[in-house]
């Protein structure tokens, strides 16, 4: 199988999530990073290319340099990029990758706002390259399996929904927008409207969403910070009306002290309802009205064609977060090569791109008005 | 030691919590039933009378013959009764009890309405009998050691308080306020101007209040009934600013299916955090910045004072709700007899009544007003 | 209803153990306190006695003054009589209570030796009295679900039983057989001929022969003492050959640091598995090898007969160790009243004792052997 | 950095275990796959290959001549062979890659026999050659962790260690040497002296003497098979005693229904206790006699030096066990280019190998003899 081609751009060295694509990446074992723009320093660039094996003619000065000389490559050329980027160049190097022919595989939140994200999508829609979003949570066998059910009827009508994702990493009160411990995402010329929404809100709205198969139609939040100082948020509750009527919370918190990564869903629905938790993602937990609760687990005969599809080791061998991300990747690249079936696992892309950026700037803007119920679009 | 006596209203034969109640009271070895007008019905109370031991002569035809003929006997009488009618009688019962001379133990909710709470307070404040009031939760060991904690300052600043009760008996759409399964909850002539709030929401705000030290101020509520003809809501959720400005969430919930009674608490302060589950109540969770999560157990010699006075057994040998029952009970009776300490538990009582009902129908009233703000008094 | 009447023999102040026997008992609601001996010390049985509430003329200066006084009581006499003394006093006092009329419930274990088990067996077996023994963790509603379970067939033929039974409390390596934490059960005088085997293991073997309806057949056994200087095991390990044919393991250990009271059984057959642990006792799991593992839990309608029978609350509602323990004086009263039915849960009896005092005993004399496979009779 | 390259022999397709090294190492991002003999097919090797995306000049028909051939290529030949063919060919293929002068990383178990393992050695002991066997548990951070700990002392002296592997995937009768349920593991013409101590013990007792530093000396065995017609131990259950004088209890079974891959180990020191399960292998339980238990995570600031280098994420983002796979294989890049430090962690090798062996057949031994204790050279 001939491996598909990538190009990075950011990711250099000292940028963590460049280093997790990349090693999502090399788990698919169906693709091979040719060539990067890694660094507007041109030296950490070549740096990280040398580190990574690549040659010194592939570590491109800037972006604009890549896609420009891999255009000249033909069939030598990247298939695709990869955006790790600062949030705010998301949506001009996706546009350009766009335009020079490039599918992209952008990070997440997509774009600075609503309005670009729209644009993106109008982009995208002239052309029949692909866009995939790093929504890493739906890569989870556990989570494919909860949607199918979900879209199967197992539940009934959904209810009530109730997604929490907890982080206690900004809890402490010196953590500041320039401050080394938040870096940049407590500075809205950096991190956009919002810190906590932007960051992690945005992923509990997409997991509740896909999961369910629903979307938020209304939102009441009050976003909040802990402590002086801080220009966003680091913490937001927001509450939900879903459009089959079905009510929801929805809590994000960056302050919950001496929480990981503690992102949880729970689904009700009229027949059955069912609890996922990241941090211990190989089980998804079925509870019913008259009848023992089920512990479904990863890498069982029983478990469905996604989720079956998605996981590689047997019952009992622990897969995480790499793997939930690798299979966003290997969906992503049996879309580019043309052999995704109906009922394949789809790596998420624009549609949620501007859902996401719809969500954080109405909850921005609720809250902004003593959460007021606002719709979203 | 000569034990306390009391006289218990409501609690014939088929009445689930005044068996809960006489359980309770038998575990703190402290009191023992020496009367009841156990139901309207006669027969019932003589029957229900006659399984528990009582002499006829004790079994009332009426709680108002019951404080009368008790008043009489001097020495011999009751020294308190217990309150275990359905809601709307609370009130009458309490403030007849109390005109009687006889202390007062009520299940909750304390009253019909926030009016009739603050009647019953007034009343209170003209004697000096004792009032308490069965918010369960309170008298589990680890919620003890979690309060005590939290008022040495081990959290720090309360920042985040997350409370969540969720229970599936009303997941049933055809559960309406006059079927078997419902019961009187979803009638409002029965049950008030809430179910779920009344009910359980109620139990969650106490809990959140009284464990973290401080008292909702504000609080923004959407509160929905699932399935259509029911008279009141079967769920709801509310954002909470607390007095010393720190955010939260309740949410509330009989229709989240599978779900047995499953309440919960997530305190994050400054420089700490704590989880408490009632589903396993002798554990509670303490979250730190900087070194490992700890697991607090009953029956250990670290357990603060309230939280070792009332543990009955050794560490791994689980106590339950019934214990948690009597731990009320049993604080009640220090109080009665005149030996509560500085510094003991204390049990519920009228400053928790009033502000249940407070709690209720603000959620009411600002659910009314499309999730409104308002503020409790 | 009137309610059983019962004695006791030691329990004074300061014995622990007594005050479980009396709060279960008070928890059945079924019996109460007439008369004791609760200690050898008159002052403390009849300062103990006031405390409880009873006259002095039943608080007596011996085991053998009581059963003499309360022969000549009549129908006002103790119906039964619970012996909650040092071990090495059970079989005398059960004696001694048999022949004078008396139904006994013991604390375990029943006696100093096997012998003195067959001698009681013998006696009993020429009355119509009835003869409990607190092995209490047959009496957790989720112990009798599993056991109704395997009797079923829900798991096929057992094939593999895995017991543990882990506590810290003699991790101290300054414990000894006179020292305060020890007590007496490091001294082979008081305690038999075995410490850790007599204290918890003979739990372990009853839990797993009780819930699995077989016997122990064969046994090869470990002892060992952590620390120089004790004359009795704090430690112990049993492979084990069930008359079915099935091999177990059994693990009992009070030198395993910062355990509590961690007992667990795990039973596998042919078609199913359940694994239950003492310190959730609310929950039993179930594993199948086609189907996801399902969380049994006390208070579902789909519970089984003898677990709803001895289930006191709603689900998610916990009971713990002091109902289980009630549950056996409750099902004791049943069965001295003459109101058991066949397929209702029984309490442990003398068939109990004798098996208990046996597999103590032969473990004893396997490790002397170096762990030689020796057949219990 | 140059990568390290590396020769597969075994792992065509259908082989599940070849993948997994395969993406084990393409995690660590330090080195590739240039060459293999998959199977003694050469069009499946070349069907592989191709997949793989290896030039079909690399795709050898035999692993005889991928040796001969790379050892001509210089230095763009392999630097080292990954061996994961059946456990028969281990050793020729092994000691045949050493005498070509090529690293060896093996699967485990390393050999078919005690005595082939001692030769191995003395190849090893003749040249420079690094030789690494994935006894994968050892490279979980947590596993790390527990070791270094028990290293400083932080348990004090080890007492008791309870080391569980509990499978399921044999508990169905049908299953025998010659089905496609049990393939080759039940036949001990493929497998050895034992299916379940080969397969699994020997996992166990390495987590085991791997963790606490410590040797087992003498065992104690009973291997058996749940289902006649099996030539196999499905099952075993072992007591040890260790060279520090601590005991302990080793527990395999592939009979063990509806288990996934349940290893867990328990040490309990003078001082503390620890708990790991490789179903959750992010948490480490810390048990004290005077404190909170503890739960330590990968990911903090507060983790030793080896779990903290072998983990790629942020607290809360799970890892799991190809993570795990793949830290041997980074510790064994290490190696290879003379990198490690001390106090590195140091990927399983040729002692560990002849420990494994020497354990297997003695539990063997120890079986047939009626579970006579003997004595581990």
């Amino acid at each position: 199988m001939k491996k598909l081609k990538f190009g990075m751009v950011g990711g250099g060295e000292g940028a963590f999530i460049g280093a997790v694509h990349r090693a999502a990446a090399a788990l698919t074992g169906q693709m091979e990073l040719v060539c990067g723009a890694f660094s507007r320093n041109h030296d950490n660039t070549l740096h990280t290319g040398a580190q990574l094996g690549l040659p010194a003619e592939r570590c491109y000065a800037s972006w604009q340099a890549m896609f420009a000389a891999e255009q000249q490559r033909g069939a030598d050329a990247m298939d695709f990029v990869v955006i790790v980027t600062p949030n705010h160049l998301h949506f001009p190097v996706a546009q350009a990758a766009l335009e020079a022919g490039f599918h992209v595989m952008s990070d997440k939140p997509a774009t600075f706002s609503l309005e670009e994200a729209k644009r993106l999508r109008e982009t995208l829609s002239s052309t029949t390259l692909h866009y995939g979003l790093t929504h890493t949570y739906a890569g989870y066998p556990m989570v494919m399996e909860a949607r199918q059910r979900i879209a199967q009827g197992e539940l009934g009508t959904v209810k009530k929904v109730v997604v929490d994702y907890s982080q206690g990493w900004l809890a402490d009160p010196t953590a500041q927008g320039d401050s080394k411990q938040a870096g940049w995402r407590l500075d809205p010329e950096q991190a956009g409207a919002s810190c906590c929404m932007g960051d992690i809100g945005v992923h509990a709205a997409h997991l509740a969403e896909h999961v369910c198969g629903l979307q938020i139609e209304q939102l009441c939040a009050e976003l909040s910070t802990a402590h002086p100082g801080r220009a966003l948020d680091d913490d937001g509750m927001v509450l939900l009306r879903f459009t089959n009527g079905a009510r929801g919370m929805l809590n994000a918190s960056q302050i919950s002290v001496g929480e990981e990564n503690n992102l949880s869903l729970r689904v009700y629905g009229e027949r059955g309802g069912l609890v996922w938790r990241q941090e211990e993602p190989n089980t998804l937990h079925l509870k019913w009205p008259d009848k023992p609760a089920e512990l479904v687990r990863t890498g069982w005969p029983y478990v469905g064609t996604q989720g079956s599809a998605h996981t590689r080791l047997p019952a009992g061998h622990p897969e995480g977060y790499l793997e939930a991300f690798a299979n966003l990747y290997a969906a992503f690249a049996t879309q580019l090569v043309g052999q995704a079936q109906p009922g394949d696992f789809v790596c998420p892309g624009i549609d949620e791109a501007v859902r996401g950026m719809a969500f954080i700037e109405a909850t921005v803007a609720s809250s902004a008005q003593n959460a007021a119920w606002l719709t979203l679009a």
